[in-house]
């Protein structure tokens, strides 16, 4: 293999820790409240039970090709979830879910409680649409979660041979075949596993799989032509759904499901820098402008349409029927976080922190029981968060990445030791060969000052670098209370200098609201603009605004910004004069000819996107008509 | 029964002809195109030779539950365009199709080849979904015009006992079926056929269905319960998709699937008419209200949602993904016309004049061949006509109308003679005891002068009441060259006088270019604003607008109409000076701080909605958003 890319390694979640009154409360309700809710409906709808492949024909509820992965989830989420809560119940919940996976395991290494026992003779025999590889990948991704927070290796080891057959089957060798998943994920996991346990096949193996896709003669025709199926007769009509309509080093368009196609994108990010393929981390960065310079929502949601779960044209973004899955919403962010390591660019912090604190966080409700798959930006009250689904796959993908997010706030690189989210609590990293702690206040996202002291356990002289987000039109910087000039390059600020316990460093970032636009070919929002304070998008609520959706926001209405305490948990508000489209004097007219708009002045009040339905149901809107 | 309600009573198809430059042509291609066209579809997919009953287990292509509807709406098609051009090859045609249905009879009177030929053991065992009720009534239509057409009376003969043996088989009678349609349309059918047949117990069973609709306990749920399935898990999930959640005379929202609501609801009105029920009539009068307060398009088109095919909340009334099935448009000009013969009022033809033009018209492209299912009011651009659908109610339905068009134009009721709709041509009708035949001359819809000659056989006083369209700001009107005060009332000026052969009327009604502007709750087009000429509905298409779906109309833009004969048939455009959003300066930018809206003049051009999609395929809009 090529040398791997000079880049950035998270620091992982085990070394984080957020003490702060924004993730903290809500890595704790996941805890408390998510993990228990999700272990109980894994457990009575049958997906944890199936591992036991006792299901025999006949019988109802017969297990599901995707099951697997739910209960994988959960085993990642509560993996990560222990290492902040060292829980010696959920230790013994953890360790029963492994040991009933393993105990699913066939003898070859094979795992898929479906193909066991419902379809044992279909075994392999449709990549394009059945998940098996798709769950092989959460699988290892629970069982590694499972192993570095625990030190456990029972789901570990059986995912290793369930590796190993895998790559006993697939593959370009005479006698192998030359598959690989219709619903990419596996490819991220085995760099995963590569990285757990050191063995190189795992990572030949995720580059097979990325190599592999869409070649010609096409493999999910063959397969197709193998099961009687003729190819033409696919129910997607086009590979493009899942990203295999041509080789990936050739594609520069982001389409079809938004999940699919953010799992393999990071799956290529992390095969590029470790294998310092340069044409393929060229096919990473066309797709990373693509999708953030024409299909991107505010929020930092992907993928517009319910047709596809997945992407149409560049600029298609419809407020009201926005797909914008929170499973792409959180692939989105993988696929941010790994550019972010290859590049040191913080322009994907930016795009990671936009989905984090918006289109990602908006999927679970405050209490942690209530998800939304969907994440609107306008709503005429009709939707809402629901316990949960039969295609489940967007509550456990939440609480993983809330127990995980640790992993995402700061990197070590050479001897630079980056910030790239702010949130008060504590880390612990190497950097230029000595351990360094940062201490972390802040009360972020609320107020842009961060304090942070630096405690290496050595005098050291290395580069802390600190986050500028795009967002952000002034930036004040002080180092043990005298100021320092704070020039920003591509997006951070860089502090050299001998580093002594105790030093500290503060930061001032300028956090006004900020009335958005949106490029004008997004038809949607012409004319509209949404409110941003600091990295998150606000909406209006019918509870705090009567008839909001004929709202409207004059050019020069003053806005402020309060905290308010006692509201969704603590949240600042945005508040200003708007003005209510009028229906007086309408009578029972359904259209008449034009005249003037008529508006009449209304209090608004704006509240982060992410709280929204968590009080009264009701109409939402991110964007609102600007009136002159 | 009660007294019938005083009433209008409709010229008949057979008595009018339109020589115009308008529907004239439409009712030449329909005839010469669409006709033949829709026969050899019907014969391509089975559905005719369906009839012949020769269809056994384990070959394809089985009969379909509701393909009689569409033989059947070809044949009313047919008959009532053989009226306009009596065609002996159609007649030939037109009577094998009856002889086809009518040997297609079973020895009790039944017909359906689906029930007869595939599931003979599940006859009458479904009427909640299965359409054979519904499939009976467009049957019993096509065999009405039929017989009305040519005298023939092999169809209707054969329908006649098919709505005996329906009659002695639902009812209220013990031993008899409590049922009633699930997809209305054989009430209004059976009010047809005692019209035709002067036979009372038609209109009873017309009655019956209508009164016995909704009522506890409900017959879905019983019929439901003896298939053997839970009435809970109706696929639909309320009777409110089949306006069988109450009794009809307790209804007063318009709901559920749009096509089979104005079906039921103009069966309602035509009981309602014939046996003064005024408790029904007061039904039809708040559900009219209701559909054209709350929940029409300025197209005419009905049902904005695809998901039920029909309804949902008031002002609901979104463009790009709007249902508006060309078939709801049709029942709900059946519905307006109905209504207009109850009430005498103007409102009622405005609606009618308002679908007829637009929503309705657009269903068909120029040359006839190719169709809208559904007619949204904007398109990215890639919604088209069709040739066919695989539920082809559309296409035959538009035929039907197209032919038929002649009846909606004129009424006659005691001694006034009303025309409802300017087109050139002739109509013959019974007036105060005497025959009067009209000669219009008129461009309409491109203009707004109308000139009648009156030909009674004898000189007779009567009331001719010609209508004032609501759309129109001001109205001369002259007898004999000589200008006479016109003073409008419930939408029709009057001129009571001894009208002697060769008076002449000569109405001018201004036809201005009007700005509209929809109620401030429908949320689609805040701050938006359509443009009409008389009764035609303009929209912006991309060959004649590039960049189409970002222009925006100043408020005081010059807009001015001109007659382009060779353009699409021969069309009046719309021109003036628009606004183009602009794009430059935007970069690789998708959201940035929001500055004032960028703009450049644009020359903009609208044509008739109806006309669209009949050239280069591309975006369109009806709504422009309003600029100061």
């Amino acid at each position: 293999m090529a040398t791997p890319r000079p880049a950035l390694t998270p620091v992982p979640f085990t070394n984080v820790r957020f003490t702060d009154g924004f993730w903290a409360p809500r890595q704790e309700v996941n805890h408390r409240v998510t993990l228990p809710h999700q272990y109980r409906v894994c457990k009575k709808t049958g997906r944890l039970d199936a591992l036991r492949l006792d299901w025999k024909p006949g019988q109802p509820n017969p297990p599901h090709i995707f099951w697997e992965s739910d209960v994988a989830k959960w085993l990642e989420a509560a993996a990560c979830s222990y290492s902040l809560f060292p829980d010696p119940a959920l230790k013994r919940r953890m360790d029963e879910v492994a040991a009933l996976i393993a105990g699913a395991q066939q003898p070859d290494g094979y795992i898929n409680a479906h193909y066991t026992c419902v379809e044992p003779d279909k075994r392999w025999s449709n990549l394009r649409d059945c998940h098996e590889l798709y769950c092989a990948g959460h699988l290892i991704e629970g069982a590694v979660a499972h192993f570095q927070s625990t030190g456990e290796r029972t789901a570990l080891d059986a995912l290793c041979r369930y590796a190993d057959y895998i790559d006993a089957t697939f593959g370009r060798a005479p006698g192998k075949k030359r598959g690989y998943p219709g619903h990419e994920e596996l490819e991220l996991a085995l760099v995963k596993l590569y990285r757990a346990t050191g063995h190189d096949r795992y990572l030949r193996l995720a580059r097979y799989f990325v190599d592999e896709r869409g070649r010609r003669p096409h493999y999910f025709d063959r397969e197709a032509k193998a099961r009687g199926e003729a190819p033409k007769a696919y129910w997607a009509r086009t590979y493009e759904y899942c990203q295999a309509h041509r080789p990936v080093r050739e594609q520069s368009e982001v389409v079809g499901h938004a999940v699919r196609a953010f799992y393999l994108y990071s799956g290529m990010a992390d095969v590029a820098g470790l294998t310092g393929d340069a044409a393929l981390l060229a096919a990473c960065r066309r797709l990373w402008d693509d999708a953030t310079r024409h299909k991107l929502y505010l929020t930092g949601g992907v993928g517009p349409s319910r047709h596809n779960e997945g992407f149409t044209a560049r600029y298609d973004l419809p407020n009201e029927t926005a797909y914008a899955e929170t499973c792409a919403a959180i692939a989105f962010v993988f696929f941010a976080h790994r550019m972010l390591q290859l590049e040191a660019d913080g322009r994907y912090a930016d795009a990671m922190e936009r989905a984090l604190y918006n289109g990602v966080l908006s999927g679970v409700s405050l209490d942690g029981t209530r998800f939304f798959y969907e994440n609107p930006l306008t709503s005429s009250g009709r939707h809402h968060r629901q316990d949960w689904f039969s295609c489940a796959c967007c509550p456990p993908n939440l609480a993983r990445l809330l127990a995980s997010l640790g992993q995402y706030a700061y990197s070590a690189g050479g001897d630079a030791l980056y910030v790239h989210l702010y949130a008060g609590g504590e880390a612990c990293a190497e950097v230029a060969g000595t351990t360094v702690r940062l201490h972390v206040e802040t009360d972020y996202p609320w107020e842009g000052a961060v304090r942070v002291r630096v405690e290496p356990a050595a005098p050291a002289r290395f580069d802390l670098r600190l986050r500028v987000p795009g967002w952000c039109p002034s930036v004040a910087l002080a180092v043990n209370g005298r100021p320092v000039k704070a020039s920003a390059a591509r997006g951070y600020v860089g502090l050299r200098r001998l580093w002594s316990a105790g030093d500290t460093v503060e930061l001032e970032l300028a956090m006004p609201v900020e009335r958005m636009a949106a490029h004008p070919a997004v038809l949607a929002n012409i004319g509209k603009v949404a409110l941003m304070r600091g990295p998150l998008v606000y909406c209006f609520e019918e509870c705090d605004n009567p008839a909001v959706l004929s709202l409207t926001l004059p050019r020069r209405a003053r806005l402020s910004a309060r905290f308010v305490p006692g509201l969704l948990g603590g949240v600042s508000v945005i508040e200003g004069q708007g003005l209510q489209v009028a229906s007086e004097g309408w009578q029972n007219q359904l259209y008449r000819p034009a005249a003037a708009l008529a508006t009449r002045p209304a209090r608004i009040r704006a509240i982060p996107y992410y709280a929204w339905d968590n009080r009264q149901p009701g109409a939402m809107t991110v964007w609102l008509p600007e009136t002159t």
